[in-house]
């Protein structure tokens, strides 16, 4: 088994905080995703959507998706549950990682991706040509803060994202802000809640890896 | 507990796909999306994204979203398993689900939803006032033959998308081109493995929930 991993993107953390979480090693290569190394041979063939991190399996299976190759392991490695302690609370991590993605890092990489020459003729991850769009900036910016609120509210009235336990929709959640911060978006971080719920998130160890 | 349906969307029909499949009955109620019921008391005090279905438990906690609702009951009636049988599958399963989402259901929404008059001003659910942009038609447009080649080319070598057992994968999967063809994208049905694996998944009694 063998992880395909890269230094600054954002769904790579992801995996490493969820494997710091449950004390999981796993053999790691890392692949110059500045570099563009992940267009080239032999990882664009191993990896036709040209996307990190994915997880190769002994049998050649590879799994392409950070949320997937975290309950991949999860499966394997069930204590603790990061995925949810019961029915109602599997069903929230769920919602929570869902709306984490078309309401925050959605608005993230609208604004991030439409505006970085970085970006050119790479709008949408996957779809290479796909030519930026300057007016998802603005979609990106107004969606941000509308999201950014409701997080607040929320996170006033429940320690997790999920309620009493830490999940993967606080560490999907956490790396979303992070990358937010880093693409400078307005933080989130001056707002009471946001602010207590991402310090104690961001004190974990694994918030280092 | 009651579960808020809708009509005629695709996020509610994978809900009523799923209980079909597994058996499960729930109290249902059917909010008139059609006539904008979503937008006004007493769902919008239920549900302040204003989005459908979703399932409120007895306790009060309401789960608002699809994917979270089926890994809901999924928690409570694992028989048979919909969301993979072992980790390697349950791998493959969440990585075709966010992928379906991400580069299938996306490109139909974004040409769908930028161009419909219905979706003036509701370019993004949940995010009342945001305005359509008429350049993700395009981008829309481009995307959808890239992810069906690609499915196609997947579905030569699998009975199902995650391999052997028909999952949530093909729920979400057979929702969404049924959506992309009522809203008039090219159809991927004429694509030989494509038109093979969405016979069988049409034939199952649940699809017609």
């Amino acid at each position: 088994m063998k992880l395909f991993d890269a230094g600054w993107a954002p769904s790579p953390r992801r995996v490493r905080i969820y494997l710091a979480e449950k004390g999981i090693s796993v053999e790691t290569e890392v692949v110059d995703l500045r570099g563009g190394a992940h267009y080239q041979p032999p990882y664009c063939d191993l990896n036709p959507r040209r996307q990190l991190p994915s997880l190769l399996l002994d049998d050649g299976t590879l799994i392409d998706d950070s949320v997937a190759i975290c309950r991949y392991f999860e499966a394997l490695h069930p204590d603790p549950p990061l995925f949810g302690h019961d029915a109602r609370e599997i069903g929230l991590v769920e919602a929570w990682i869902r709306r984490i993605e078309s309401d925050c890092y959605a608005a993230i990489v609208y604004a991030f991706r439409n505006r970085s020459p970085a970006f050119v003729d790479q709008g949408v991850p996957g779809f290479p040509g796909t030519p930026q769009i300057a007016e998802l900036i603005d979609r990106g910016n107004r969606m941000w803060p509308v999201f950014v609120d409701a997080l607040d509210v929320h996170l006033a009235a429940n320690a997790w994202l999920a309620g009493e336990h830490f999940s993967f929709a606080d560490i999907a959640a956490m790396v979303a802000i992070d990358f937010a911060v880093a693409t400078r978006m307005p933080t989130p971080l001056d707002r009471p809640s946001i602010s207590r719920w991402h310090e104690a998130a961001a004190a974990r160890p694994s918030a280092r890896a």
